[in-house]
C-alpha cells in the first residue's frame, strides 16, 4: 500500500496505520512556514503494539539467513538511488536545507546501506580449536530482538540510515521514531521499504514525541536504543534506557572548533570552513562553530571568512542559486538571535550580523543569515553552548598548544579540525585533541559508513557508536560456546 | 614498600596508605570464623584522592608506548606464577574455596594477563586510503583515562585480573575496589604489582563499601566502571554509572540450567555436573544450579547426582582431602537453608539435605553441605532465584524443546549447558538457548581470556563484556581522522 | 558495443576485437555435438597488448576511490540477476550441465560480487600510535597492478567471478583467459561488464590456449595469476608463474571421499551424496567420487546409491525433466569408460554400468551415464585418480579411524564429507581429515563467498585461496609506513 | 645437554648431534679474521633425518593446545632477556656489528617472541550461523606440519626469530638452517631453546650450505620455506620451493633511497640517514644506500653527510667507542672497493673514500670505511646494485616527483624514506613510492613485530611476509567446515 497523502501515519506490521492517540501536529516548510503535511502522533499503546509485532516477527527474521537478509538491502539501495531526487525535495521542503545538501545526506545514508550489505563478513564470530585438549570454543554473534532509533530533524534521511540497515541485516526488528518536525522523509523512506516485501514487522515507523519515546525506553522487549539529538536529551535517553536494562548509544550536541595555523592557505581554508559553518544553516553536529586562529593567521582568515559570510546567498533550498536555507523554526531563529546579543554582552564584536533579514519571495520563512562574532571569550556561554544556527565565532591564540587547550576544555567532543601544511602540527593535533572526529584540512570530518561516528565527552553517551563495526557490535550479542565431545559415548559400531 | 601486616590498607600513588575514614572491618576465615585481618575502609575523600592521582598519572602513562606498557604485564605474569601457591592460600583462607580451586582461578587470571600482553595487535585501529580522491581516513584507539573495577568476593584474584591487565595495557589508569570480605588477595596482588615499578598512580587499590563505590560512580574523572556482583546491584551500578555519563559493564547473577539428554553418558555427566554445582560451594556465577533431565535420563542422573552430593568431602580448603569448602558467611548459610525450606514448600522433594551439618575440626565454619531438591517447579522461586550455595535442583521434561523453553523463560542468561552425544541436539541448543555462555558436555563454560565473558539478559548490563576484544573496545575510545593534504600549499621550492 | 554474433572475440580496451593469430576453434554443445560458436584464439602479441592496456589503465583505476569502484559491482550484480536465465542457457549449451545447475553456479558467482561490494571494509589496513614515543606506524593495502585469471570449462560463470570482483574492487586491472571450450559464457559476462562503463582496460577478455597462458605467465607486468584446473596443470602454472616472480594461486583436481557412518540416516544421505556424485555429471572439483561406508552402513547405502544411480534422468540440460547432462567432450567420455574398465581390472565390481548408453533425442551427445563400482581398492588407480565424470566408487571399512586414514593418504585434499548424527564423530573428522573443505552431512562443501575456497595438498598450490579475506590479501600488497614528525622543524610562528 | 665447545653441531631431536657429512668450515671474527669456531656441515641425509623427526613430532605438537604452546614462548622471552649480553657478544664476534647494534637486533627478535605469545587470538578462525537455513560454516586454522627457515649472516639472532616463534606457536615443527658464516648465534639460541623442555623435534637446527638447502626445498614433508638473503638466491629459492609444491616467502636484497626535501631540518636528517647508511656497516636490507636531495637540500645535506662519514669511529664492535664494525669477509670488502671504482667510472665523485684503511689494533679485519660518492647517475650500476657495505651514493633532483620517479624505476622495493616537514609531501610519497616499507623522517623503517615486513618488487617473492598477521597466515592453512545437523536422525526418545 502506498501512502501518498499528506497525512503521515505509522507503518506497522507491513501497512500504514493511523495511531490511536488522536493528536496530530502540522508539518511546516521552514522556508515559507506553510503547512505541508499533518503528522499523527502515537500514544503508548501504538508503540506497544509496534513492539509486540516486532517481537513476533523476530522469531522468523532471525532465522532468515544473513545472505538472504542482505538481498533486501541491495534492493533498497537501488530504490534509494532511483528516487534520490524525490526524496531530496521532500527533505528540503520539510527541513530547509538546499537540494544539493539533501542529495548529499541521502548519499551518506546510502553508503550505510551499502556497508550493511557486507554483513555476512561483518558479523562473523571467531573460534579456536583445542582451548584444552579436545575442547573447542567459538563465539557466534546473534541479534538482540527488537531495537529502536529516535532521530532528529536535521538529517531526516541520513540518520535513520545510520541504524536501520545494520539493525535488520544483523537479524533484528527495527522501529524508527523520527522527529515530528520532519516526518515526511521517513514516510517516503518507508514507502520504499514497503516495496521490498520484507516480512511484516521487520521495519516499522512510529511517529510521535515524548510519550512514544518513553514507551520505547520502558518497554522490556526493546533491547537497544539509538538516539541522536541534543546532549541534554541524549543524557536523559542514556540514563533512562540503561535504567531499564537496555544497551543505549546516545549521540548529543557539539561546539566544534577549527584551528587555522599560519601555514594554511587562507583562500581554500576559508572556503572549506565557511561551508562547514554555514552549510545546513549551521544545523549539524559537525558544523564548525568556532574558529581559533593561531598567530598570523588571524587577520587574513578573519577578513576572508567575514566576506564569505556576508555574501552567502540565502533562500529557499529548491531554488538553484540558494547556498543556504532557513533554520528549522521561528523558535530556533529567535534563539540564534538571542545568542548574538549574548555574544556581544560577553565582549564579542559582531563582524557580520545576520539578524533581522529576510528573503524577498519567502517573507515568512525562518531566515537567519550568516553571522560572525569576533573575540569570543574562552569560557563564555557563546564559546560553550551549541547554538545550532549559522552563527560563527572567532577566537585567537598564539600557539597550537593554546588552541588545543581550548578544544580540550570544551565539554563537547564531537569534532575538531585543523588547517595546516605541517605534518608535525597535524600529528600533535590528532594525538592530543579530545574530540572523536578529527579533520585535517577538512571542515566536516564525517566518518565514512565503515567507520564509527565517534563523538566523545558530552557529544556521546555509551561506548559503541553508529556505523561500521560498532554498529554490528551494538546490534548483536556475543554467544560463547565451549564444546567437548566424548568419543566413546557413541562409539557403538 | 611491602605491606606484610594483617592490616589491609589502600595502595595509592605507589605506596600503602591508610584511608582516612577511621572505619574498619574484620576479615574472617569462613572455615573457622576466626578473624585473619582487618580492612580499613575508604571514605569519599580517599577515593577522590586516588582518582585525582590516577588522572595526573594518565598524561604520561598514555604516552608510554604500548610495547613498553606490556613489559610490565610480562613481568607481572612471571611474578604471579612464582607466587601462585602463596596467593592461593590467601584466597582459600579468606574466601573458603579449596586450594586447588584457588590455584585454578589464579590461572584463569594469569591467562588474562597473557592475553593483554598482545595489546599492540589487539588495540590496532584501521585505515583506508582515498575515501575520496586525495582524502584518507583512519581510526585510532586511544585510552579513556581513569577506569575502575568493583569486584566480588567469590573470585578474589581472577575477577580483578579480568580488568586490570587490559585497562593498563590500553593506557588507562586503573583503580580496584575489591569486596571488603576478601581484601587480602587484592592486597597480595598489589604487593606483586608494587614490584613492577609501574609509574605511580597507574594502578591503585581502594578498600571500602558503598561510600567508596558511590564516589567512583559519581566522580566525573572516572570514565568507565566494570562491575561483577549480584544482578540487583549490577542493575543499580549500570543505571547510576550511566546517569553520570560513564560507560559501564555490569555483570550480575545467574541461575544456570544444565540439560541432560538420554544419549549422554551418565557417569561422566554426573561427575562434570556435580563439579559445576558444588565447586566453590556453588558460589560462582557459572555454577549449574538446576538440572533439567529429558526423558529416560531422569532416573539414572537423579540417582547418580544424589550419590555424588551425599559423598562429597566438605572441609577446610587447605586440607588436601577437601572437595568442597564453606560458604562465605553465616548469613549466606542461613539464606541457603531458608531456600531448602522454600523448595520444599514449593513442592520439591529434598533428596539430599545438607543442612545442619558441620565439620568436626572447624565447628564454627559456615558449613553448608551439598543439597539436592527434586521436582523443582518451573516458575517457583527456587527455580528463579540465585541461591549462591551448594543447593542443586532437579527438573524433568519430555523433550529438548521443553528444556530449552525452561531456559529461555529464565530472567538470567549467564550460562546454559547440555550433555548429549548428538550433533543435532547440540546445534539446536546453542542456536536457541538464550544464554551467553553455552557448554556442550561442559559444566562450567567459562570463556577463555580471548573471548568475551558473555552474560545475557539479567546476568549482564551493558554491551561490551569482560575479556578479549570486548575488553579492548571497552577500555579505548575510537578517534576517527579524516585527512587531506593540499600539495601546493607548501610547494615553494 | 554489443557483440551478438557467435564469433567469440577478445574484449580489449573497452571494445570487442578479433585477435591477430588467425586461429580459431569451434565451440560445441556437448549434448548434441553441434557447433554453436567459433572462438578466435589469441597469440602472444594479443595478450601482450591487453597487458599493456591494463597497465596503463591501472594508474587511474588505482586512484579511483574504493567507494566508487564498488559502485560498478553493485551495478554488475543487478545486471547479472536481470540476465540470469539467459546466461544460464548459454552455460547449459556450451558446458552441458542442467539449467538449474547453471542458475546455481551463477548465484554462487553473484555472491562473490556481493561480497566484493564490502571492499571498503575488507581492504582496510591497520595502525598503531606511538610504537615508540612520537612514532606512529600504519599498514595500508595497495593494489598490485595487472592480474590475470585462467579458468576451466566446468564453471564458466562462477569461477571467473571468484576473481574478477575482488581484483577490480581492490584497484587492480583484470584479464580473464577462459577455457576455450566454454568461451560463450565469458563473452556474455563481458557484454554485461561492457554496460557498466568501467574505464577502458580495467577488465579485459582474451581467448586462447597455451600460447596465451604462457604470455600471461611470462609478462613481467602481470603481477598475480589465479588458476583453476587439473592438478598437473596447476602445479605447472604455479611453478612457472612463481619462476617469473609472480604471486600465484593455483587450484587443482580432487578425489573427494564421503564417509557414511552407521548412525547416518540412509535415505537423506543417499540423496545428498548422489547429488554430489552425479551433479554436473561429476565434473566438479567438489564432487564426491568415492564413498567409504563404515560398518553396518555398507549394505543399505550400497543398495540405495545403486538405485539412485540407475534411475537418474540423463539428457539435454535445457529439458525440464533432465537431472544430469552430458560430459564435456567425446575424449572425456572415453576416458571415463576406460576408467570403468580399469576399476574392474583392479578388482572392483560394477554395480551400475553407465557405459554405452545414449539419449534418444540427442544421439551424438557425450553421454556418460551414472556408474557405480563397488570394492574399489585402497591405493588403486581408480581410488587415486580424478576421473571427472559420473563414476562413483565404493569402499568399506570397519571404523571411522580407518575411513579417515583413507582420506589422509590421498594426494588430493580438496574436500572430505561425513554423514553422521554424532557430534563426537564430526569433531574427530573435522579435526583429523586432511582436506581443506569439510562437509558434515553436506555433499558439496563449497565455501560461501566470504570464506576461502580452501583446497589442501595436491588440490591447491599457493597459500592464499580464492574468495573472502584471502582474495583481498592476494590482490593487495601491504605497505608499512613508519612515521615521525619533529615538531620544531616547522614551529616558526 | 649444553654445548659449550666451539664446535657447532646440529640440534636434532632434542639433542646436539654432529652431522655425518664430514665437512666443516671455520667461523671467523671479521674484526680480527681469527677463527673462533668450527661449524660442521650437514649432508642431505642429516637434513632428511631432521625432517623425519619433525614430521613425527608434529602429531603431538599440533594437538598441544595453543595456550600451552605459548607458555614455551613466555619462558623463551625470559631466557633471551636474561642472556641478552652474552648473545650480543657472540653476534658481534661472528658478525662484526657493534655490541649496541647486536643488543638492538635481539630486542627486535624478542618482540617477535612477544607477539607470537598472542597466538590464541592471532590464529582464531571465524564462523557464521545459518549460511542457509540450518547450515553453519566455520573456518579453522590448522598448522602445516614441518616448516623451515634459511637465514642470512647479517642478523644472526633477529631473522631466525622472525619465523621460529610464529611457526611453533601455530603448531608446526620448525627447522632452522642459519648462515654458515654466523652459526654461533643460532647455536646459542638453541641452547636457550633446549632449556625450555619443548617436546623433542619441535625445533631443530641444521648447519650447512647449498646441499642442506636443497634437501629442505626438495623434501616433500617440508611444507613451507622462509628465506632471507640476496634477491638472486631469493628468486631461486622461491622458484625451486614452489616447483616442489610448497608455500615460500623469500626476501631478497634492496637499494633503498632516502629523499631529502628542502624543508627537512638538515642536522637531524643527516644524523638519522647516516645511522641508516653506515649502521651494521651498511650490511642490512633496510640500509639507506642512496640519498636523493631535492632542490636546495643538496648543498647542506651533502656537506653534512660527508662530514659525518669522514668522522665515524670504525673498529671492533665490543670496544665501547666503536660506531661501525667491519664487513663480513675479505670478499665483501673487495667487492665494496670495486664498486667505488665502478662509481667513479660511471661519473661519480668520491667525496669520502673509505678504501684502504685499517684499524690499528685489528689490522687483519675486514675494514671498509664509510664512503660517499656524489653524482651517482640514474640507471648506473651503482644506482641499481646492492653493495651491502658502507658505500653511500648521492643523487640530486629538482622536485619530489623526480625523486619518486627514481625510486619507482628501481627493481628493488624494500624501503623508501622521506625527510620533510610537509604533510602533503609525506602523503604523496607514501601513496606513490613503490616500496613496501616507507619511512617518514625515519631512516630504518623496520616494521614492528605486529606488522608484515613488506618488501615489494625484487625485494620479496611470495605474497605473505614475515611477522605479524602474515606470519600466522603463512604458517597455518585454512580449513572450512560446512555443517548441517538433521534433527530427526537421532530424535528417538
Amino acid at each position: 500500500m502506498e501512502n501518498t497523502s499528506n497525512e503521515i501515519l505509522n507503518y506497522i506490521n507491513g501497512t500504514w496505520k493511523q495511531p490511536g492517540s488522536g493528536n496530530d501536529l502540522p508539518v511546516m516548510n521552514p522556508a515559507s512556514m506553510e503547512q505541508i503535511a499533518t503528522v499523527h502522533m502515537s500514544g503508548k499503546s501504538d508503540v506497544k503494539e509496534a513492539v509486540e509485532i516486532a517481537d513476533q516477527a523476530f522469531y522468523d527474521w532471525r532465522r532468515t539467513p544473513v545472505t538472504n537478509r542482505i538481498q533486501y538491502l541491495f534492493h533498497f539501495k537501488n530504490l534509494l538511488e532511483d528516487h534520490i531526487d524525490d526524496l531530496a525535495k521532500i527533505i528540503t521542503n520539510e527541513c530547509g536545507k538546499t537540494f544539493k545538501e539533501s542529495v548529499g545526506e541521502i548519499r551518506r545514508g546510502i553508503e550505510n546501506v551499502e556497508n550493511a550489505c557486507g554483513m555476512p563478513t561483518l558479523m562473523q564470530g571467531y573460534n579456536n580449536e583445542d582451548i584444552a585438549t579436545g575442547i573447542d570454543e567459538h563465539m557466534i554473534r546473534q541479534p538482540l530482538g527488537v531495537v529502536a532509533a529516535i532521530t532528529p530533524f536535521n538529517f531526516p534521511a541520513m540518520i535513520p540510515l545510520w541504524f536501520l540497515p545494520y539493525a535488520i541485516a544483523c537479524g533484528n526488528c527495527f522501529i524508527l521514531k523520527p522527529s515530528e518536525k520532519v516526518p515526511m522523509s521517513a514516510k517516503y523512506i518507508f514507502e520504499l521499504l514497503d516495496r521490498l516485501n520484507l516480512p511484516e514487522g521487520v521495519v516499522q515507523l512510529v511517529n510521535g514525541d515524548k510519550e512514544a519515546v518513553d514507551e520505547l525506553l520502558e518497554n522490556s522487549a526493546v533491547k537497544a536504543i539509538s538516539f541522536v539529538g541534543s546532549s541534554a536529551v541524549a543524557r536523559h535517553i542514556y540514563s533512562k534506557g540503561t535504567a531499564h536494562g537496555k544497551r543505549v548509544q546516545a549521540q548529543g550536541g557539539a561546539k566544534n572548533m577549527v584551528v587555522v595555523l599560519p601555514d594554511a592557505e587562507i583562500n581554500m581554508t576559508t572556503r572549506i570552513v565557511g561551508d562547514s559553518a554555514f552549510g545546513c544553516a549551521g544545523q549539524r553536529c559537525l558544523a564548525n562553530s568556532l574558529a581559533v586562529t593561531v598567530g598570523k593567521a588571524r587577520k587574513p582568515f578573519t577578513e576572508a571568512i567575514a566576506e564569505k559570510a556576508a555574501n552567502l546567498k540565502v533562500g529557499y533550498g529548491l531554488e538553484e542559486e540558494t547556498e543556504m536555507g532557513p533554520v528549522i523554526s521561528p523558535d530556533s531563529r529567535e534563539r540564534i538571535e538571542r545568542f548574538v546579543e549574548t555574544g556581544k554582552n560577553e565582549g564579542g564584536r559582531v563582524l557580520v550580523d545576520g539578524r533581522g533579514k529576510t528573503v524577498e519571495k519567502f517573507k515568512n520563512g525562518n531566515w537567519s543569515y550568516p553571522t560572525i562574532i569576533d573575540n569570543v571569550s574562552p569560557g563564555s556561554s557563546l564559546a560553550k553552548t551549541e547554538v545550532f544556527g549559522p552563527l560563527f565565532g572567532l577566537m585567537h591564540v598564539d600557539t597550537i598548544d593554546d588552541a588545543i587547550a581550548l578544544i580540550n576544555t570544551q565539554s563537547y567532543g564531537n569534532m575538531a579540525c585543523l588547517f595546516t601544511s605541517s605534518g608535525a602540527s597535524a600529528r600533535q593535533f590528532r594525538y592530543e585533541a579530545t574530540a572523536g572526529n578529527i579533520g585535517i584540512n577538512i571542515g566536516v570530518a564525517a566518518p565514512m559508513a565503515y567507520y564509527p561516528f565517534s563523538g566523545w565527552k558530552e557529544s556521546f553517551f555509551g561506548d559503541l557508536h553508529a556505523q561500521g563495526s560498532h554498529a554490528v557490535e551494538f546490534y548483536t550479542q556475543t554467544k560463547v560456546v565451549v564444546e567437548r565431545w566424548i568419543r566413546d559415548w557413541d562409539r557403538v559400531f
